[in-house]
């Protein structure tokens, strides 16, 4: 239990209050080891007002990449920056993983670029948990892959199951490839394609699915291309920010619609923190050496302990490790993933 | 206004009640000619529990299409059925446009084949109106063409031009390319091609957008190919759903939830009104010759008057014609496009 993680403290909305305050929660809470990467004195400054722990460390980082900046001229330009840095912390091993809520392409991009992938895996894959009405599903790509062909989503597939098993515990997940309709013949070219080579892997392939089915909990992984599971996350987000915008109109403008809404305002809490895309966990990067957790821009605290206890489990749980045997099974045609999380857990000890 | 409307009397999950309800509503209170279309006798039947209206005459067809069907095999080998009869009128010009809460595929392939299209647009394509925040947005296509040319996003884009101005009333339209960033050169080829294309039109283009501009009221019309289009209605449709399945779950746990949400019940009807999509009038076929408006297959009879609605004031307002007038005239290097709701109408009286 000695793996650390480093947190990116100047990353996000609330930077490096948040972020800050994440740490020493999962500091405290997990006994999680913590590395923030950020500019020391205000990191100092803000760690005088909280009770110190002895798990946190502090690597100083000049430079701050914006929520805006572009991926592409950040990771050439700002090199001294805290994305940089943790980056460069998990490449020496330092960390066994990074968690940040900033730029979600610089960390992707930089991450990547210094971690590397792990065998068998040719574009690494962003990967979320949404709460649906049974549980919880794994979409993924939401961004990495804009453009990929049929074997990377076979590939995807193989990174949501382990997620799915390992950090879910979900026995045995189904796979479903994000379609317009259920029939196999339906779709793109990639769809065609990719649902006959994820119908010959090993996975628990269950067809084509639509996106009424990510909700419904009808199945446990979601696979598609990069531009439609990053539309998926972004209409969903935007569906709940607009639905709760016309709930507070309506409740707001009647007497008796603020009274009940006073009344009910427990369950209300309950209901925004069910819907509240901030406190799901954030982003998982898979099929790099290591893991990384993209926090959303505006995390609480809350949200970034969530995001290290994933980062510290996926590691625990030698989920890259587990992908990257799977894989290569699936080149040497073998037939069989390991599906049950008891027994993938057991066999790790 | 003497333009009469078919009306698929058999389409829907609650056909043929409500088709026809909502047929005589539409003749009562909008003056509207239809033509119910579907199996006699039980047409005749309901039409005895109402009010009768001059309004209203019945076409025979024996046949009907089931929502599940696969559209393709519906076309050939359904052929006496009310959504072929309805087609066949749209042809034949004994009605200016179709309405039918049926199968989606199934309307839209046969009304296209039927009717056929109109000069200057190589592929119809299917648009929805969604409720934004600051009042409405034009989303097309949402699942006529899961692969088109950047082309064809330009006629998406002048065909949601003037739904917007024509329909909704709204001068020189903002359109914007559905992407998942802002930058130009981000996206797929299709988009950065799109890009390009519709920044030579003479539409009013904002560039690109993403998901959350579409419910924020950011931009009028937004253009993307059809499987994205469908994704994001369908994941809209998802979130809505369950959204309001979670709000009742957690107001129904607790004696002061239950108590609230009976103090504030007048509240909720409206919110539920506000973000129910069977009510939000249905899809819009753009490019045929003639209307042709695809209602929710749950759609109350209120839903299949607006639809009736839409079909009439898209003929009055000739919209086909000015979507052919301005393709003719993008042919010819144009640089504008009518863009005035009010001018546009004086002009075509």
């Amino acid at each position: 239990m000695s793996m650390k993680i480093a947190v990116d403290a100047m990353g996000g909305d609330h930077a490096p209050e948040h972020p800050i305050a994440g740490a020493l929660l999962a500091a405290r809470e997990l006994g999680a080891k913590i590395v923030l990467v950020g500019q020391k004195d205000r990191i100092e400054d803000i760690l005088e007002d909280h009770q110190s722990s002895p798990n946190i460390e502090i690597v100083h980082a000049d430079e701050v990449i914006g929520m805006d900046e572009s991926p592409a001229t950040a990771l050439r330009r700002k090199r001294g920056s805290s994305i940089h840095k943790a980056a460069q912390l998990l490449r020496e091993g330092e960390v066994g993983g990074v968690v940040s809520a900033g730029n979600t392409g610089a960390v992707m991009v930089t991450t990547k670029l210094y971690a590397g992938s792990i065998e068998g895996v040719d574009r690494p894959a962003l990967s979320v948990v949404l709460p649906t009405l049974l549980g919880h599903v794994v979409l993924l790509d939401v961004g990495a892959n804009i453009d990929p062909k049929s074997q990377h989503l076979v590939q995807f597939g193989v990174m949501g199951h382990f997620l799915s098993t390992q950090i879910l515990g979900v026995e045995n997940p189904k796979v479903g490839l994000l379609s317009i309709g259920e029939e196999a013949g339906k779709g793109t070219d990639l769809i065609r394609e990719g649902h006959a080579a994820l119908k010959r892997s090993p996975l628990n392939f269950i067809g084509n699915v639509e996106s009424n089915d990510i909700y419904s909990g009808a199945t446990d992984v979601v696979v598609c291309d990069g531009f439609t599971g990053n539309v998926v996350l972004k209409t969903s987000e935007a569906v709940v920010e607009t639905m709760l915008y016309l709930l507070r109109d309506e409740l707001t403008s009647s007497r008796r619609g603020k009274l009940g809404a006073r009344l009910a305002r427990e369950s209300f809490r309950n209901y925004r923190k069910r819907v509240d895309y901030a406190e799901w966990g954030g982003a998982n990067l898979l099929g790099i050496k290591g893991s990384c957790v993209i926090c959303h821009g505006r995390s609480s605290a809350k949200a970034i302990k969530s995001g290290i206890r994933v980062a510290l489990e996926y590691g625990h749980q030698r989920v890259s490790e587990r992908i990257e045997e799977a894989l290569r099974g699936l080149g040497n045609g073998e037939t069989e993933v390991s599906s049950s999380p008891a027994a993938a857990a057991g066999s790790s000890d």
